[in-house]
């Protein structure tokens, strides 16, 4: 518990430079103009919130949120996901507003992990929910979003793969009748993509061969339209026929969106599978190990806040999407610098002024780069003038 | 210590609902674009800081920060201000760029007041440092820049406050003498604007009637222009004659910048009297008794982070800007609604999909509103739609 060094900061936070912050915020922009022409509203919530209330419905485990005292020694947490926190202003704030509501937000979410984990303490999402409609139209219209918020944030290839917590449920339920932990352990096993594990642990089970092949057989559900066909052989079960039934529809409804083909079927995965009620989904980009998008069904959320009410929705996590547009991109910002002597003040303000107002140019003033040593200024071959590190489209200069 | 009830939030923090949120997002929008223009550049730090390095550098009392632990033990800070945070980075990450250096923010910011106080506990600021440049043209340019936001911003009846913390440290210094503590008091004083009180205690102070006048007079140092040549006569001391030359200096160079006319020099402004060390100034918006901006010159901060360096900036109170220029602002949003019956699903998703890239409408897709019930759309006079409370501009139904 040494103390910091001064210019140190906490594990997994990070400082977001000129460069990579006018990128975030280029995403976030982008996406926020998407999911306006979708008709969802913005809606700010504070970062603070009651452990009790929010922090309790969160999806977030309890040791992974940050908790600190207020003055009266109640419990606050910094909030770890915008979904519950928007379900409280749904129950209270707008609660005379009739169904189905569209809201999205902007936010930086926090989560404590581990030092060692190096994952992000502090992460930025963009993300919606449709509150209070139940229909796989609605899954559909967010999948949809998705995509068209992906696209619209600049990521160029990318697959959401789409699964169901139905489905899983209901066939674990059918061939491991009561027996919660086995349950429990496959599911762990597939959440952590570990499909070898996943494997041997059927074989642990003491399942009859016919059984274990049902078992082992959802791994090979991945893929497009024809996987709801598959799906709906490999089970009897009522929830799991129905689950795949939703997909059915949802994908459907892809289909008349035009965003199919960005999407695969894969009933594997299973998201947080104490939160998710219905279908779940995750956006994947190209060379990223893990996902930039994730969403899903979540009907019992609302009730915890008083106003039970279905819901589905999913999350950006912009600042992976930095990570995946933001390479190698130059600065192409339109900057000038006007430099000037004491006595050219007055002219030297107007014309930056000008060039603020009409052009819209990123114009610096400086008096004091003038000196006995001059300005040191160098022009490059594409143009651009270099001042002491710093980038210009054009230099100019008002001396006496 | 009662148990929260699930729709309470702490004390002291707000929910933004979609028009709030939108029209806090258009100031941070036209801020941030003035920003730009003037050749500042967003930086982006994290929320939480180590106590030990910016908690300890930061202008706010210790007993308003919010202090957790991470799981090391050490104790972290909620920022709560965007200066120190920029001072470390400009001493970490850019320290290998030359001076002088833009920088802005867009942030939100946390402080732990007592509940009863009634004041934020987390607010939002837009603002910018300009670091590394000691002269009075950067002091003008960044009060020029604070004019040129609020413009901006839509606020309209505005006067910035000027004062310099020189002045009234170089007079206490000459009138009190080693009389520390009632400098401290009489400059409390002038913190709150209590002016009544000021004058009850400078006549405790047991001075001569010449000196007593002297302190009294300072009260009548408000005005513009001329206030410079009126303080000169005030005092001798070497400090406060020098801070008047540089206020005399910005003054000309905000004439220059044509923004003098919204300045007013106030010389019993002090701000935070143990972090500025230059000019100070205050941005007041009519009818409201807070200031929407203030800012100064803080030269001892960056020599805290290894880096020593002048500087001077300012922090726009987005959140206060809103209840200057939001008050009763109708909702102008351009919405529309598409309805349609299942068999109609292409034809209508195509056509939201169009109107959503053609025209950037905000357009909203429902199937589940046409039922037994009918839409219960009601035409208003202004030729808008209502459709279960929500306001559109257009209604286009799909139906088999």
């Amino acid at each position: 518990m040494s103390k910091p060094k001064v210019f140190e900061k906490p594990t997994g936070v990070k400082d977001y430079l000129p460069e990579a912050a006018a990128q975030l915020r280029s995403i976030e922009w982008k996406v926020m103009q998407c999911m306006e022409r979708w008709g969802y509203r913005e809606i700010i919530t504070p970062t603070l919130e009651y452990y009790d209330t929010v922090g309790v419905a969160s999806s977030t485990e309890d040791k992974k949120l940050f908790k600190l005292l207020d003055r009266n020694g109640t419990t606050l947490v910094m909030r770890s996901d915008m979904t519950a926190p928007i379900a409280r202003v749904v129950a209270s704030l707008l609660k005379e507003q009739a169904f189905p509501l569209r809201l999205s937000y902007h936010a930086n979410v926090f989560r404590a992990f581990e030092a060692e984990a190096g994952r992000d303490a502090e992460f930025f999402q963009s993300g919606v929910e449709l509150v209070g409609d139940a229909s796989s139209e609605s899954d559909a219209e967010v999948i949809a979003l998705a995509v068209a918020c992906l696209q619209a944030a600049g990521v160029k290839e990318f697959k959401i793969a789409l699964g169901h917590v139905g489905f899983l449920n209901g066939l674990f339920q059918e061939t491991l009748t009561g027996r919660r932990d086995d349950q429990t352990l496959l599911k762990e096993c597939l959440l952590n993509r570990d499909y070898v594990g996943y494997r041997e642990a059927i074989k642990k089970l003491g399942l009859s061969p016919e059984l274990e092949q049902e078992l082992e057989g959802i791994l090979r559900l991945r893929g497009g339209e024809e996987i709801c066909s598959q799906a709906r052989k490999v089970t009897q079960d009522p929830l799991a026929q129905q689950s795949i039934e939703h997909l059915c529809e949802i994908w459907d409804v892809l289909k008349a969106y035009g965003v199919s083909e960005q999407v695969l079927i894969d009933l594997t995965m299973i998201g947080d599978f104490s939160y998710y009620t219905g279908m779940t989904f995750e956006g994947y980009a190209a060379d990223l190990g893990f996902p930039v998008c994730s969403g899903g069904r979540y009907d019992n959320l609302l009730s915890q806040f008083g106003r039970p009410a279905p819901a589905t929705g999913f999350a950006l996590k912009t600042n992976r999407i930095l990570e995946v547009t933001g390479k190698g991109r130059a600065e192409t910002q339109d900057r000038v610098l006007v430099v000037y002597t004491p006595g050219k003040r007055a002219e030297a303000l107007k014309h930056a002024s000008e060039l603020r107002g009409r052009e819209g140019s990123a114009t610096a003033v400086e008096t004091r780069l003038i000196g006995p040593e001059g300005l040191a200024a160098e022009r490059q071959a594409d143009e651009t003038v270099t001042v002491r590190g710093a980038v210009y489209r054009e230099l100019v200069e008002f001396a006496d």
